[in-house]
Formats: C-alpha cells, sequence, structure tokens
C-alpha cells in the first residue's frame, strides 16, 4: 500500500466519528461535529458520547462499539485518561485512522511519555494509523472534513478550496496560516497538525501532497525532522514533481555552539545541515508569515522560471532602482532588452521616458489610462527573448484600481513566463478579487523578489536534483570497509595514516608522496627517497591539533635539518612518529571535511583554509549524494570567492577541480556512511593544475 | 533666521497661490486648488491663469503683478518656457517660498540643466526660497495645505493627521508612503517632494521637522546626499531630539566595485559610507515598504528603550521560539524572568504551562477571555525589572478581536516600556481603529523585531554621540599640517617615511623603533641601535604594494643576513631606501585606514589584516569624530571577533586598546579633514598589551 492510500483515511474518509462529543457545539467536542455538518461531509457523522441520546439533531453512541459500522476516520476529544481505550476501541473496530486532539503526552513528562508509547504500540499492533496525540487534527476542504477545533474557521467566511496544502508542527501557527491564506483571497487545500508525531509524521504527509491532485504546494511550519533519510526521499520526490515546499523553520540559535568549535566538522551545527539540506532540495526557508503566505500562494500560480533574467516594470523610476539593487543582491540579472522590445515600449511610453530595463512607467495610469499601458509594457518586456520573469510593481492609483486589476489580470493569463506582481499600499478588495482568480499578488516590493528568487532557486535545486548520482559503487565501498575493519585506530577512533592515504587512493584523491618514520634516521632516508623538500609532521593520538602544538615544520631539504628538526618533533608525545611529506606549495589551502548528522547523515563541508575563514564560517556545506555543478555553485556562493579567483597577486584555482575533488568526498560519505564519524582534509592544497590532499585526519564509529 | 522660520512659507503659509491654475479639477494645475479648498485653507487662494475669469468659485488673476497682495507661498505649475517668467515675478512681488511642479529641467539634460542654473541664480538673488523643479509638491495636514497634484490625496478619505513627516527624492514613491500611513490608520503631518533640490534640499527639511511640534518621526526616499556635513549635523540634532530618521535608500549596486579594489582605503565605497553614516547617526534605513510604514509608525508611538532585553508573549509556543531566534540575531535578549513576575503569570496561566521568557499564552483567548488575561500576562512581564521592552504576538481570533484590540490598546497606555504588538493575518478593522488611537500594530512578527531592533539602535546611537568628542587640538591641527606642508610627497602624493613617523608620534600613535638606511651599511648600523631582530621594508614611490613584490624580509638578526638582504632590497627599485624596523611578534595583524569620501569626508576603516578578511569585507567603518565606545561597539559587530578574543591558540586582544588607537586616527582624520585623502596602517599589530603601527602609508591631497 502506497503513501497515499495509506493517508487517505485521514483525509478522505467515507465516514467520521467524533468521540468525546460535545453537545456545547462552540466547545472543543462540539466544533469539529459543528464544522462537518456546516460544510455538508457527505458520509455519515457519529457523535460518540455515553452521556447523550442525541447531539444537533444527529443520534449519538456511547461508544465504537456500539457504532452500525466501523467509521473510517475517528477523532479523539476525550480526557487523557479515556483517550487509550478509546483507541483500543477503535482498533478493534477496524477504525483506518484516528487522530488524537488531547494533550497531556509526551509534551508532559515522563508520565505522558509513557502513555504516548502505548499509543504507539497499539499502532504498531493493529495497523491503525495515528494522529497526534496534542493536535489540532485535519481540514480537508474538498472532501469537508473539517476535524479540528480550531475557531479560525468562521461561519460567516466559508474557507476558499486553494492549492496550499499545510503541515504543521505548532497547531496555533498553523491556524495563523489558515487564516493568512483565507483573508488572502488564495484558500487552502488541506491542513493537518501533527502534535507529537507518534505515528503520522511531516515527511509522511508531504509524500501525500505531493500525490494530491489539488495540491500544487506543500507547506507548514516545522521544528524538528523526526527521519531525515524519509524528509530527503520525500522532498527529492517534491522536487521531481514540481510540488514546492515553504517553510517556517523553529529551533535553537546556536551562537554559543558555534564558539566552541574545534575543527572542520564541528564547523557544522544541526541549523547548518537543515540549511544545506533545504538549498540542495529546493526547500524554501522564509522569514516571517507575510513572506510564507505570499510566496506559497505565487508559487502554487507560477509555472518554473527557465533562468534569472527579470524584466522589471515600475511605477517609479526609484523603485525601479531600489528593486534592481535587491534583485541583483539576490543572484537575479536584469537584462539589456533587445531593440524590438524598446519599440514595442516605445508605443506606451512618452518620448522622453527612457525605455532601459527596470522599465519606468511614469504616470501612464493617470496620464492615459484608456490605452491600456500596464498589459501593453509588460507585453512587450515579457515577449524579450533575455527575459524569464516579470517584476510587475505598481503603487496606488484608487479611481483606476479596477483597472489595473484587470490588465494584471490579462497580462498574467497571456504571460508565458512566471510574473511577481507587487501592489505597494494597493487597494484590499481588488487584490482579494485577484488572488480569489489565481493571480498572486504581492504586498511588497521586497516579498516579490523574494518569490523570484525561491522560483530560480527551484530551477537550480531541480537541475542539480537531476544530476545527482544515483547509486554507489559497492565494490569500492567493501573495500573501503576492509580497510577500516584490518587497521588499528587510535583509542579515539582515529584511523593510522596508512589506512587514510590507502582510503584517499581508493577514491582517487591525489596526496603527496609521504612516508612514516619512526626516528630520525627513517626520517632521513625517506627525505631521499622523495627527491624534493619536504614537511615533517608529528603523528600522535595525544596531538590533536599539531600546528599549534608545533609539531609541523615545512620546507626542510638539507640532511642536517632533517636530523635535528625530526629529533625534537619526536619527542613531543611519549607515541609520536612523524609523516614525511613531499612539499606542495604555490596553491591555495582549502579544507574539505565530512561530518556525521544525527538526523541527516553525512555532510560535506568545503571552504578555504586558515583560521580567519573558519572564524568567520564562510564555508559550503553539502549533503551527499550531490553532482560537481552542486558543489561548483556552493563555492561561488562563498564570500571568499574573490580570493578563488586570484585576489592580489595569489593563485587563482579553477572551481571545477575543487568540485571534482569534493564530489569524490561525497562518494566517500555515501558509500561508508556511518562508518566515518568525521573527516578533515586540511589543507586541501588547490593549484592551477589539480588538487593534492596534504594531510588528512579520518575518525571512525566502528570500533 | 533659522531654518524653521526660513522654511515656515513652505509648509503653513498665510496665502496660497497658483500660477497655471486649471479649471480642470482633476487635472494637474485643478488638483491643488481642489484640495486645498476642500482641506479648508485658512488664509486666501488665488488660482493664475490669464484665460479665466473665476475658477471654483474663486477670482482668477491674470498673473502675480495683479494678485492683490503678495502670497506667501505660490506653487508654479505652467508649462517649462513659463516658470522662470512665473518665478520672476514672484520674486519681484515679494512671494516667500515657491515649488514648481514642472518638469523637463536637469533630469532632461543640458538644456534643462541650463534653465535649472538660471532658477538657482533667481533664488540666490531674490532671496525666495524653491522647491523642485520637477516634483510633487507639498502637503502639510494641519496647516491644511495641499500644494500637489497627488491623486492618492482621495475625497472621500481625508487625511488623517499623523505623526509623521514624509520627505521624498521621488514623487510616486512619496504618494505611495502616504497612502500607506493613510490605509495603516496611522495618518501622516506633512509630505514634501524635492524633485531636483535646486534650493530646498533633504537636510534643511529635516531641520524643519524636528522644530515641527506635530512630527515624532521624519522619514522618506534618499537617493543621493547634497550636502553630507549639512546632513550629519541634521542628524545628530534630531538623534538628541529623539526624532528618528527612517528611510528607503536607492542607489546602485556596487558588485562591480568591490572587486575592484586594490587596499585598505579603496575598500571603502559611496554606499559603505552612507551605512557607516545611518549606523552611527541611529537612521533607519529599511528594506521594505511594508517595514518602513509599520516602523516608522512604531517609533512615532513609542519612548525610548532603555536595554536590550525583551520580554515575548506570544500566542503560539512555536512561534515564541521562532521569534526568540529573530531577537538574539538582532542583538536583543531575553531575559529570565524575576521569580515574583512567575508568580503573577502563575494568576493567568494553566498549571501545566511554563512561565519562561517566551511566554507561551496557549489558548488563554479561547479558554477565558473574561480575565483579561493578555493585558494581566502582559502587565506582568511589563513589570519585570530586567524587561525593557515586550514583543507582544497574537494570532487571529475573530470572535474575540475587540476584546483583544481592547487589551492590547490598556496594556500599551499602561505600559512604562515600548510594545511592540505583531497582529498576524489579524483583523484589518480592529487594526486600523487601534492605529487611530495612537497604538502601533506590526502586521508580521519579523518586522516587529525589526522594529524593537530599531529602538535599540537609536539607543546606542544617541548614547555614542553623547560621548563623542565636540573640539579639535588646533595647536596639534596645525602642527600636523606643517609636517605635511614641509615634506616633499612623492609624485603620486605620498609622505616620506619619516613625515609619516612624525605624525604618528604626534597624535600618540605608537610605532616601532626605526631607521631609514640607503644603504647595507647604514641598514647594519640601524639594526645594531634597534638592538632587536629587524624588519627590512623597501621603500620606494614605485612600489605601492611591496609585500607582494618580495621587498619585505622579516626577522634578521645578524651582520651577514643584514647586509645580503639590504643589497638585494635595494635593488628593486631605482628609487630604493631601506626602513629598518624593530620586530613586533606574536601579537594579531589589523589594518587600519582612512578614506576621504567627497560627501561626507573622513571615514576610518578597521578590522583585521589578512587577505581573507580584506576580500570578505569583514571591517568596521566610522565617520569621525567617534567615540572609542563607538568603536569597540563596532569591531564587536564584525564577524571576525571571535578571532579577537583569542582563536584556536591564537593571541587574544583588548578591544579597548584597538578603540583607542582608532579614536586616536580618528583625531587625526578630522583635525587634517581633505589633506590626508588616504592613510593606511597596514599591519597595526595588536598585542594583549597594546597596538603598534607597524607600516603607515598616507597620501595627501594638498600638493
Amino acid at each position: 500500500m502506497n503513501v497515499h492510500e495509506n493517508l487517505k483515511s485521514l483525509f478522505h474518509p467515507e465516514s467520521f466519528a467524533v468521540v468525546g462529543a460535545a453537545s456545547d457545539l462552540n466547545r472543543l467536542g462540539g466544533i469539529p461535529l459543528r464544522l462537518t455538518m456546516r460544510y455538508g461531509f457527505p458520509g455519515p457523522i457519529y457523535p460518540i458520547n455515553p452521556r447523550r441520546e442525541e447531539i444537533a439533531g444527529l443520534k449519538c453512541y456511547p461508544d465504537v462499539a456500539s457504532l452500525p459500522e466501523a467509521p473510517e476516520f475517528a477523532l479523539i476529544c476525550t480526557p487523557r485518561e479515556d483517550v487509550l481505550p478509546a483507541l483500543a476501541q477503535c482498533a478493534e473496530r477496524g477504525v483506518k485512522a484516528a487522530a488524537v486532539i488531547t494533550s497531556g503526552f509526551a509534551e508532559t513528562g515522563a508520565e505522558g511519555a509513557a502513555l504516548q508509547e502505548k499509543i504507539l504500540a497499539l499502532r504498531d499492533e493493529s495497523g491503525m494509523r495515528v494522529l497526534g496525540p496534542n493536535c489540532m487534527g485535519v481540514v480537508h476542504v474538498r472532501s469537508r472534513l473539517m476535524a479540528t477545533f480550531t475557531i479560525s474557521i468562521r461561519d460567516d467566511d466559508p474557507l476558499i478550496p486553494g492549492a496550499v496544502a499545510i503541515v504543521t508542527q505548532s497547531g496555533a501557527m498553523g491556524a495563523c496560516m489558515l487564516t493568512g491564506f483565507q483573508e488572502s483571497g488564495s484558500g487552502i487545500s488541506s491542513l493537518v497538525s501533527l502534535g507529537n508525531e507518534v505515528d503520522v509524521d511531516f515527511a509522511e504527509c508531504v509524500e501525500y501532497f505531493i500525490d494530491d491532485p489539488h495540491t500544487r504546494v506543500i507547506c507548514g511550519y516545522l521544528e524538528s525532522v523526526r527521519d531525515g533519510e524519509r524528509l530527503k526521499r520525500a522532498a527529492l520526490r517534491a522536487l521531481e514533481k514540481n510540488k514546492p515546499i515553504v517553510l517556517l523553520k523553529g529551533g535553537k540559535t546556536e551562537e554559543g555552539a558555534r564558539a566552541a568549535r574545534s575543527h572542520t566538522a564541528a564547523l557544522t551545527t544541526e541549523s547548518d545541515v537543515f540549511g544545506a539540506f533545504a538549498a540542495q532540495y529546493g526547500i524554501q526557508v522564509l522569514d516571517s508569515m507575510d513572506e510564507f503566505i505570499e510566496i506559497a500562494d505565487f508559487l502554487a500560480r507560477s509555472g518554473p522560471i527557465r533562468g534569472n533574467g527579470v524584466g522589471v516594470l515600475s511605477f517609479s523610476g526609484g523603485l525601479g532602482a531600489l528593486a534592481a539593487d535587491l534583485c541583483t543582491e539576490a543572484g537575479l540579472t536584469l537584462p539589456i532588452l533587445a531593440k524590438s522590445t524598446q519599440g514595442k515600449l516605445a508605443g506606451v511610453l512618452p518620448d522622453y521616458a527612457p525605455k532601459d530595463n527596470p522599465v519606468d512607467l511614469v504616470s501612464l495610469m493617470v496620464s492615459k489610462p484608456e490605452s491600456q499601458p500596464l498589459k501593453t509594457a509588460g507585453e512587450a518586456v515579457a515577449g524579450d527573448e533575455s527575459v524569464d520573469a516579470l517584476l510587475f510593481m505598481m503603487g496606488v492609483y484608487h479611481h483606476v484600481g479596477d483597472q489595473i486589476a484587470a490588465e494584471v489580470k490579462a497580462l498574467f493569463e497571456s504571460s508565458q513566463i512566471p510574473v511577481a506582481f507587487a501592489w505597494l499600499t494597493g487597494p484590499r478588495e481588488q487584490i482579494q478579487c485577484l488572488r480569489k482568480a489565481s493571480v498572486p499578488v504581492f504586498g511588497d516590493y521586497a516579498r516579490a523578489i523574494r518569490g523570484l528568487e525561491s522560483l530560480f532557486s527551484l530551477k537550480n535545486a531541480r537541475e542539480a536534483a537531476a544530476s545527482r548520482p544515483r547509486s554507489v559503487d559497492t565494490a569500492r565501498a567493501e573495500k573501503a570497509k576492509r580497510i577500516i575493519k584490518e587497521c588499528t585506530p587510535s583509542p579515539d577512533g582515529f584511523l593510522p595514516p596508512e589506512a587514510c592515504a590507502e582510503i584517499l587512493d581508493l577514491y582517487g584523491i591525489p596526496r603527496p608522496k609521504e612516508a612514516l618514520a619512526d626516528t630520525a634516521e627513517e626520517a632521513l632516508k625517506a627525505w631521499e627517497e622523495i627527491q624534493t623538500p619536504v614537511a615533517l609532521k608529528v603523528v600522535s593520538d595525544s596531538l590533536s591539533h599539531k600546528t599549534e602544538a608545533g609539531g609541523v615544520i615545512l620546507n626542510l631539504d638539507a640532511p642536517d635539518e632533517i636530523i635535528a628538526c625530526a629529533g625534537r618533533l619526536l619527542t613531543l608525545a611519549d607515541d609520536a612518529r612523524l609523516l614525511v611529506q613531499e612539499m606542495v606549495e604555490g596553491g591555495l589551502e582549502l579544507l574539505v571535511g565530512i561530518s556525521n548528522d544525527p538526523t541527516f547523515g553525512p555532510c560535506v563541508t568545503a571552504g578555504l583554509g586558515g583560521v580567519y575563514v573558519e572564524a568567520l564560517d564562510d564555508v559550503a556545506r553539502l549533503l551527499p549524494p550531490f553532482h560537481a555543478s552542486e558543489a561548483a555553485r556552493a563555492l561561488s556562493g562563498l564570500r571568499s570567492r574573490v580570493i578563488f579567483e586570484g585576489f592580489r597577486g595569489r593563485p587563482a584555482v579553477q572551481i571545477p577541480h575543487i568540485s571534482d575533488i569534493i564530489v569524490k568526498i561525497s562518494e566517500l560519505a555515501t558509500e561508508l556512511g556511518s562508518e566515518v564519524a568525521e573527516m578533515d582534509i586540511n589543507p586541501l592544497i588547490a593549484t592551477a593544475g589539480g588538487c593534492i590532499a596534504a594531510d588528512v585526519r579520518i575518525k571512525t564509529n566502528s570500533q
């Protein structure tokens, strides 16, 4: 049974029971009855309350067992102590899905958590799906199911059937979102409040709505991810099926955590990993409720964007310039308009007005509204080959509000490319009408630009996902695992240098010529064999930052130097050995690492080396597997990218070379999975010709 | 005559003439007549049009000369060719102020610019003040002056007298702002559209509204600053008088400029300097129109904040957590509530609900609205000693909308501290009522937090401004100028090392022991005198990046080393000399510089040294004069601040030491003014004990 069938009983049941029904239709156990009746739920509705004969004209039953049939979906609103018995009865009777509104479970401490464990056991035994506990229930507009006690659904304002599904880990935030979509005029398809997620979770609901034909955008409030792998799979499928995911994300501020980190792997915190996941899988994490509502609606109404060229039309030259700045910051460009486009604009705009992008519509709506100037100018720019989307910004012209609305609607309908329309301090009534007619409207220019940025990031994520490797080299993975199994890691899990070298070789990651030495004489011999200047590095389980401990000496190239330095380094620790390594010079030092997140698994980190960049947290993070183009894009997004290009006479390096190495690290991370707890290549030296891993540490989990 | 009297005729005239009056009251020359009559302008209104006897019941005059009296203010709406004659007549007749709506002047090219020059000459001759040309005119709600053609003022929606004055360099943006304040329910005190700023400019209007008793916030759209010094003075007085300035700022994206910079001074672009100015003078530059409207209104209604402790109350635990994150990012803190506060909360909240900050109001408004829970909880938190402001976030509860509004109003009125109230997707009608009753309302939590951040940044700027030095050491300034005058700069204006050293000494900026040498033997002698290891640095007018040219050798401490290295360095350039300098070690390398902005004058730049920080543009910028506490705050705001604290075993440095040096540079910059074109101290070496300027370059303008 696929997810859709699995959760069908929750969103589209044939029959509906309310266990703990109240005769007061404005109270918790009464609201779902009132709403479901009002919205005309087509199947039977069963109130269950042993102390009533009838509620709101419906026959009331003492318990689930005495119902004439097994209801497909039961909503549990009883006091906490009655929840388990009610669920047990439901399971026994053959109820397919139950939602528990009642609170007082894992969110309240150990006693509640124990009760919740019993719900889970019941679910595992019976196969009955359980939503909640401690949730606000389910709304499904088209199946007329209102299994919720939220007071945000008003009798005098029927829910508009929309294209946005809300999946929320906070009931109150869900109610707020529902109202936002309702007030804006765009409506929702469904709302599901997850509560404590004893069974049905965020990822599964996302999967459900991917297959819901009425849902075009899945949005919601997310605090914690229960199953990272499942969410990754769901997000990938959403991306492929062009169902954008739009989130408000709650979590803890990690200022403190950042200050305490000590090496590359620890550079990465939980929210960093979520950020990497969101960026790679096209998940739009927004910063405010307004942004959330308007961008979700925009993505639900707009087709994909083909590039980042934006044609800007504005009622004010000043606003045009301001918007152009914001577009540039958002990675969008303002192409120069073709001669033919300028010719078309000349037919609408006065002679003195420039025909550049951004287009200043001057006071056309005041001076000659009769000529349909907005639609004509908009279509001219939308027809330009270099323009991939329109940003259309109007101010307030109350006396021609209807006409502006009509022209924008016509433009939206005729346009082959996305149109982000921002109506600043515009008339509320016409804005609602437009939204009801499926035309998205932004209340502010900044949000409209963020909307276009979202479309473009979705395009990039979709293309990246399509190019991602889908299979692993199992033979290589086995070999690597065998190397780890057969070596003796240090007490805290670090692999010996020989094993690290073997693994690098296996994945085709270049490393310098090197040899291990236990004495100064062996070091001398190694230097003679390497035949170039060498670095001496101390190897010891007890020194984790060998540079800071004075355990690295570079550029030695004479027998007496080697003997003297090797002798001193060997005294730095009881277990000290020496790595004698070919000097690699003239390159840029990078650091590349793998960390392992408990939720999302391996995460690859890459950036420039050096303490400053590390302190400034200017590093790219990617969840494997990923394609070289994703690595290149992430590196190009770093603030330090100017340094890659050769800053102030420093060597320029090729981002594709670095990306290739990072992809090899990605393969290593994917194939070894949780066996690698951490890996650091620091430095990875990039030159014009390629990259060399000058120093590597691998920490394993498998001991 | 002070500014207020100077511009009084523009905003509060006794009589009003429209030159180029139209009989069609919906056209450009008619709208001002219609609006001014409708709003009941108390003085005489004179339409001027040689082809009419009467317009809208008012006697019409053929020209200004034939009026029965000199009108105090004349609005010029004539065709372009008639503007100068009309202004000349006004000046002759004794009109105090004129506003020119007509366009076609400097904004259109050379011919228009020449015409505009003539207006300026006329103004200089006559003393008559001129607004515009190419502007939208003036609105002053309380003096009932509607000298504008904007269609944003509607007959059916009389302007609300508010506390916000709009000063705008874009008419269309001004109209949009006017509507925003009107629709939000908060209103404006006045609007002035500046057009081409031939005479009256942005800074002067700011000065005017500082003294306007009805204006509490000055806001607007700014693109270019005509007189930086005047704007600085105006902003300082606005800060002192507690009249916040709130802006949308247009300008050019400078991505390209940033990549091309070559040294410290060039690190700083025009918009960087404006950013430094805004930060130091408490000017709030916002990112969207919604933010702009709501924050301006909030600042107009809120008293100052005393600290950064925020008590958060929210309808949703999830939202509370999300808001807590945003507060932390904005530099605000969430103090732990006192036991007594928790006790008061226990009287309102259910037992199971935690009494922490953020306070989760759970569903109090649903479960027991009769107890005035919002006001009670709000007052409890507002009364906590550690709480400096409230962030109060409600969702949508339509059925208790009136009660929420009433409780919030009562809380706002009883509270001694600022209350930022965000009503997410709240009911429009009640929100407008609250705003009309002077209670600011935010439509989104993110904007409410930005509002609190604004209040806190105003407090910091006000305190910093109060501590800023107000006088200069003229004797020292003269000495420094004499040093510059008496030395021989290089052809491109760089002072010789001796002069740089003298200037450093004059301002008490420590420098290493050093001596100049023209030969290897002189270098050897210098080393012997310095008595520590030395650095040799080549000095040459033709080498501007001496490190990159291999012209710096560190850590020499033996006669043969000195002779050999000095010999090689002297061959690097024909005019090569050597600086023999005491080695300063074990410190953190910083860079500090002065650049000179054509609008705002000197700007001091400071940050960590090293190419990465420079490439990442992580530097503090400050306009002198400033206090050490401002420098310390700016340094603490750098992303690289963790490195100051001793990162990964590197030396920690004292920000106060660095701030002291930066203040000395500030004094130098203030006292020398435009005589210093650029100055770079690179590196300034900071150790636990103090700072030393290891290398300095000063470029002068005075040749």
